[in-house]
């Protein structure tokens, strides 16, 4: 079990703007600080922009930033957003051809056991993920030498 | 956010075994009523009879039935040992590349909710899975005519 690459990379392009304040980042400079495809996060940037998590600013020296506080992204409301798929098993999907599924009880216990681990993920913020203790430190590692 | 095609068939297999009681089952039956592929399932139910949740009984008249009990079949427990990835996130597993791992509080997070994920799971049996009121029904849906 794994979350999608496309949610995967929507945390880290919020990590990395919470770590920068209000300064404008690049895709760019986001992509070589992870060392991921640039081009996978031009896709992650526009949905986070079209979902009011960012906000960007056009011309030579644009870039992007957080539209939100760090502490008011929930993450578990975050993952429910960029996951498109959180079914789990294919009965809980749009796309069921397991013929038992009318009798099957497996159905409501992954129901039950996804609500589960996403109201854990409801109890966290962005600012939860990186404790103004670890700013210094984390963007050390962003840091591209 | 999806379960491997090895755990979803493996759940699929203890269903069928567990509504037939002690009668044997083959593979092309276990195929045929799920319309699923019986290349897959034979790597399936070498693994269940490796970990012991089946017995199979060679011959012309043989096949498989369940070794133990539904209501001893654990599914938090058969989840564990099917899911060869419970990581969910990059850095939990031990593949990760993400450089900020070391101060990222996610991991922490992602590790919590799959743990809370998997215990909802541990509430439950096979027995639970198809109460045996709805054993004629499952009986009818698995027929193939």
């Amino acid at each position: 079990m794994h979350i999608t690459r496309y949610t995967d990379y929507s945390l880290r392009v919020l990590v990395y703007l919470a770590s920068q304040g209000d300064e404008l980042s690049t895709i760019q400079q986001i992509s070589e600080s992870y060392d991921i495809s640039r081009n996978h996060l031009m896709k992650v940037v526009h949905q986070l922009n079209k979902k009011g998590y960012i906000e960007t600013v056009r011309g030579k020296k644009g870039g992007m930033r957080l539209r939100l506080s760090p502490a008011d992204i929930n993450i578990g409301v975050l993952i429910r957003e960029t996951e498109n798929e959180l079914g789990v098993v294919e009965c809980l999907t749009g796309n069921n051809s397991c013929r038992i599924a009318p009798v099957c009880g497996l159905k409501g216990m992954f129901s039950e056991a996804m609500q589960a681990f996403l109201e854990t993920l409801d109890k966290y913020t962005l600012a939860d993920v990186i404790p103004s203790a670890h700013r210094p430190q984390l963007l050390r590692l962003l840091q591209v030498n």
